[in-house]
């Protein structure tokens, strides 16, 4: 279906339900989400949703994952009080990819940073490069 | 060992070769990679990558990524000339994920549109709202 619609002109319209059909799950039902500060263009994080994860953050307008450890729908600030706002939800065009522009608030990172792509290539090291804006104790109090 | 170093401080390193040892790899040995334009932050794409492409895409300084239909590397440009220059290429706290920061050489999608993100939800559809840069047929003419 993205395939054959892929020289479509702007404006056209595909049903939605009939397009999620479409989407290339993984073997797990899976497919990955990235998720971007809408305004500023920062990638946060990505993790794995499945359709019930992408029909909850349409409906809800936060955005809710599919936890792969825990093995059940991640609704994000559920535990840590930092939810994503959605902004909107855009599908690549092979159907294979989620991106979710998002209003984050505080730290997407379970480490209490910003975005979870702190640690950056620089010749034969990797570099930790980002500090958390929060102690990860004071976000999620329940474990400690 | 990522798990292990997310507390250590801003300039803390890990020697790569170690690291890229302990990437979560999938079962068929890749990550997923999400391309970023370094300066405006739109997300240009998402792909694998192998531990030959990632290495590949830090030697020469151009992403290479690895093509699941084709079986091999994908240098990314070899055939439609629209190249990414490697800006940064950072790795996600889990170490499940690669980002790249790139210069992208117009567009990043095979349809001849900046990136593939061209479909977006809005109510019961999935509109098609990002128009071609180029005709793809002048992006693959050895297809035509």
């Amino acid at each position: 279906m993205f395939k054959d619609n892929e020289q479509q002109p702007n404006g056209f319209t595909l049903p939605l339900a009939q397009a999620l059909d479409h989407l290339r799950w993984n073997e797990a039902g899976l497919v990955p989400a990235i998720a971007r500060q809408h305004d500023t263009g920062e990638v946060l994080m990505m993790a794995w949703m499945n359709r019930e994860a992408l029909e909850d953050t349409l409906r809800t307008g936060r955005v809710c994952y599919y936890s792969r450890s825990r093995g059940g729908l991640w609704r994000k600030g559920e535990s840590s009080g930092q939810t994503q706002t959605l902004i909107e939800l855009r599908i690549d065009c092979d159907g294979d990819t989620v991106l979710v522009n998002v209003d984050q608030t505080g730290p997407a990172c379970h480490t209490g940073r910003r975005d979870c792509f702190y640690w950056r290539a620089d010749g034969e090291q990797l570099v930790l490069d980002k500090a958390p804006l929060i102690d990860p104790a004071d976000l999620y109090p329940d474990k400690h």
